[in-house]
């Protein structure tokens, strides 16, 4: 009945659910074993304290069925389900501008599986950009530790290939002349709002 | 521990629990027992399948403690919290302006109690504005069946006398005076983007 996301079992982050004893081991020393999500996080918090912009992670929906409220403690939600998204996670407000995003990790070393992105996403941020919106993915190559900036014309013209038969997933060298790297920092961690100023400069 | 919203226990829309045989009572025959946030999302749904704007409701931000995996059908959260949100509810894009507001319902005929607003939904709004973003309140006043488009200088006035001291709720007199009254229709139910468009004709 219900499959989220791409039919995987729920894989909670740091940020959505109390730690547990068990972590996944670092992978290397730059990335800390920090998922793609903890360090946009961060970047957005960064982001937030030295008021550059107002950007925040949606929670995850959930249908809520039945809550508990115990006396004189927190309410207890005992059943629910998660529910697909119908946007992206990622948005807000920099400077006027609106900013809406989506970050996805693979560990694949050649190329970046479309199986990840959903159709809802790909329609979603089709609408923000006829609405005027700055809409695109942040995809990083896990095992190879490298990040990138997929505009969303590049995500939707692979998108619509795979439609037509075309192939199911985007080569790494499609990223390399295509997209942006971004090499991540300290302070700010992925520092994306940076390159799209570039790329906003570069379309005026 | 936990208290949401204002220390009331959690309160399921129909939009996101199962429906019960239970039903709140028709007030009206304009408003049909829905509540704000239904007649919200109806109309953010309307601006949606018209391509006028992008502007969804968050998710209610849960804590997500215990999930279940039974074989063969979903995942079942067996233990969650409700989180206090960081921003408003609903967010999105209009015509490249990002838009950004909160939904709110009062009982009182004579004012609006501004305990109905969390000190950190103020501050999001502030840093909204700071970005150039456009932020405000709807407030319906349930019993009067009357709502009103409070810009965020208006909120933030009267949210900062409180804090001098000041009364604890904005009069309907000032609702009548400073904000901008939107009668309800049929479809957009609440057609608030036309009120923010003569807004920033206004301003321009």
């Amino acid at each position: 009945m219900f499959h989220y996301p791409n039919g995987k079992p729920y894989k909670p982050s740091e940020s959505s659910v109390q730690k547990s004893t068990s972590k996944k081991k670092d992978s290397s020393f730059s990335n800390r074993g920090k998922t793609l999500e903890d360090e946009i996080n961060e970047t957005n918090t960064y982001y937030l304290n030295q008021q550059i912009a107002i950007i925040h992670k949606k929670p995850v929906p959930v249908q809520i069925v039945k809550v508990e409220y115990p006396s004189r403690s927190a309410a207890v939600i005992r059943e629910a389900y998660f529910r697909t998204p119908s946007t992206t996670d990622y948005n807000g407000v920099w400077n006027g501008y609106y900013i809406d995003f989506e970050a996805k990790e693979t560990e694949s070393k050649t190329s970046f599986p479309l199986k990840n992105v959903h159709l809802h996403q790909v329609n979603h941020m089709k609408e923000v950009t006829n609405q005027k919106g700055i809409t695109f993915t942040i995809v990083k190559f896990t095992t190879l530790d490298r990040y990138f900036i997929v505009p969303f014309n590049v995500l939707h013209e692979a998108w619509q290939m795979m439609e037509c038969g075309g192939r199911k997933s985007i080569p790494l060298s499609v990223f390399e002349s295509k997209t942006i790297e971004i090499q991540p920092g300290y302070n700010p961690r992925i520092d994306y709002l940076t390159v799209i100023k570039k790329m906003i400069a570069n379309e005026n």
